[in-house]
């Protein structure tokens, strides 16, 4: 058997996925995060990202049905509370479907996931899948894009507040708490890891999971592109622009 | 309880999702048949579709390990001797790798899986994870985009042959092949969904089913198409054109 990295290569190795494969680079969130997207653009984007939020609890809570240890049953809960909230439009799913509201969609609409795109549906499934077959390093491994997060969501608070009309403190709240929330869940979630992955065997898995993961990002903004932006091309029985959207009152 | 269709009403119904949705209408098949598809793109297409056909036996697997009725698994079974064959170099999936090493990949690669998109196989696990997971019904049905596959395989073997130097009998053994085999899975498959869906909310569950399986073929074409068509933006990770290549001894 090789031997294993050492702690900090091992990192090291974890950190350089993300500045290589995160979805911070991809072309559709330079486009959103510059303002060069249309209001249909913007509309496709929350539509479809939703359907990933919403999957997140369940993720979580497959997660925790396989764990026999409480500490650590305990310490992941957490993540389904910042989620699901603890009353009702509470949570980062509520704040969400703020946003929705907040860019001119019916957050009925939104919540019911009709029109999200196949591609979104399959690469957010995988994660859940993933997560409720792998073993618990690799289901824990793949969490880890969460460090390469709070970079994507501060550039994108200044991002949408610069050149979108629709952005402001309550609209965009979400980001605005991720950015409290995810560094606690990364902080366990990677020293979990490093402290697990004790052979080269397992750290190659977890690294594998944690490419996986940024897989799964990248296929969701790649369909998002492809139907909303650069061909243009929405799938059957995708969202049309136009499509569930809110009736304001007079 | 509403009233179930006609067997007769439901069976045009299952057909209209062919019509509206089947990926013969994907503007990549279109490419591809006309002869519009450079090299690459061939290349690309070939790799990618053998994910989906190295699937299809661990699918049909999954399918027979839930059914406790031996008639019905034997004659489930041929499907899988169809794609893995009863010796090396038999089988749908042998016949996928001689096309692949007609357009000049190396088997070996295109049988590692390596290079596939993650669009491709997210859409494809999630075909495997529904018949897995659905009602025997739903599973079932889902294998009924089998219905439309002989009028993409006639126009497909016509398309090769016309306008690629690669097409040929041999190398294009795979579609004529399932030009006698799939007729037979049809007829049986499309019966016992007939016979089943006696409620009008099976028939609605068994035409999602098929809804959803046009959505996995449509989805593997969309990620295709947008990494090497149009835009062309290839994901990380995912093939480049020249790699895996044949080595043609002089």
């Amino acid at each position: 058997m090789s031997k294993a990295q050492s702690r900090d290569a091992f990192e090291a190795r974890l950190r350089k996925i993300g500045d290589e494969r995160y979805h911070d680079k991809h072309p559709f969130h330079r486009l959103l995060h510059s303002g060069g997207c249309t209001h249909d653009q913007v509309q496709a984007w929350v539509i479809n990202r939703y359907y990933y939020q919403s999957r997140i609890p369940m993720k979580d809570a497959a997660f925790i049905s396989r764990i026999d240890d409480p500490a650590l049953r305990r310490a992941w809960r957490s993540r389904i509370e910042d989620h699901d909230g603890s009353a009702e439009k509470e949570g980062g799913i509520a704040r969400w479907l703020r946003l929705a509201e907040a860019v001119g969609l019916d957050p009925d609409y939104v919540a019911s996931t009709r029109g999200v795109l196949a591609g979104t549906r399959f690469a957010v499934d995988a994660y859940v899948h993933f997560v409720r077959e792998k073993p618990l390093l690799e289901a824990m491994a793949s969490s880890l894009t969460e460090m390469f997060a709070p970079k994507i969501h501060t550039e994108r608070i200044a991002g949408l507040l610069e050149h979108y009309d629709f952005a402001n403190k309550d609209s965009i709240a979400y980001f605005q708490k991720r950015l409290s929330e995810a560094p606690k869940d990364v902080a366990f979630g990677l020293a979990w890891v490093l402290d697990h992955a004790n052979t080269l065997e397992k750290q190659d898995a977890a690294a594998a999971a944690l490419t996986f993961k940024t897989d799964v990002l990248w296929s969701q903004l790649d369909a998002l592109h492809s139907a909303y932006v650069d061909p243009g091309r929405i799938p059957p029985g995708a969202w049309q622009p136009g499509e569930g959207q809110l009736e304001r009152s007079g």
